[in-house]
């Protein structure tokens, strides 16, 4: 595992949120990008190396919107940068831990990314993160 | 704000949160230390220019006993490096952020910290770290 890849944070609205982050961060929010096939908007923020990504629920069922109705708003997961995430993953499922994705998928900002189950992690949602190219 | 400094882990249990984070980060933990002043005994790993840092309350009206009471374990604060923390309070201050601690105080690994309230960053506590040099 490497630097972290970024912190996801859920939040209700993205027009607020975005705004807020920039003052809080003292940086501007750097894109905006839709990943239908999670059902979350996003909006990333660089600060150094690493990145805040804010997620947004495109539908009332998604995974965004269920987490924020059980917990309300907040740090969501946290993604790990990894050079070869197949190598990270197999690492992973022989020491025991439960692997969201058996193969690596396609993620926001062009990254091949996998989840790690929470119950394995002190309750925290684990993301591997490796450059698309 | 620069890059990710650490991010805070409540758990339940250090003596088995080590072991399974040693493995999971593929990392030895580098450090233990109490501090008292929070009622927390801290362990820390480094992935890259980032650390994680585990957070174990030290008696059960803890902030972080309190928090696992109400949320479980899990993610618990991000915290933030900075060179000059005094500037960055007076400009979250200007800004309408609500500070916790009226002037920086002595955290953990060295450092200088100022915690913000989640009230105004979407429910995520934040913190503030300048090296104590």
């Amino acid at each position: 595992m490497e630097h972290i890849e970024h912190i996801g944070i859920a939040v209700k609205d993205l027009t607020t949120a975005i705004p807020l982050y920039e003052q809080l961060l003292n940086t501007p929010c750097y894109k905006c990008e839709l990943v239908a096939s999670e059902g979350v908007e996003t909006a990333f923020f660089a600060t150094g190396i690493n990145k805040i990504e804010l997620l947004q629920s495109t539908t009332p069922e998604g995974v965004i919107a269920k987490f924020i109705e059980k917990r309300g708003e907040g740090l969501h997961h946290i993604a790990y940068a990894v050079t070869d995430i197949k190598a990270e993953m197999e690492r992973l499922k022989a020491a025991g831990y439960t692997l969201l994705n058996s193969v690596p998928k396609a993620g926001a900002d062009n990254k091949w990314i996998c989840f790690v189950h929470p119950k394995n992690t002190n309750g925290v949602l684990m993301e591997l993160c490796q450059d698309r190219g």
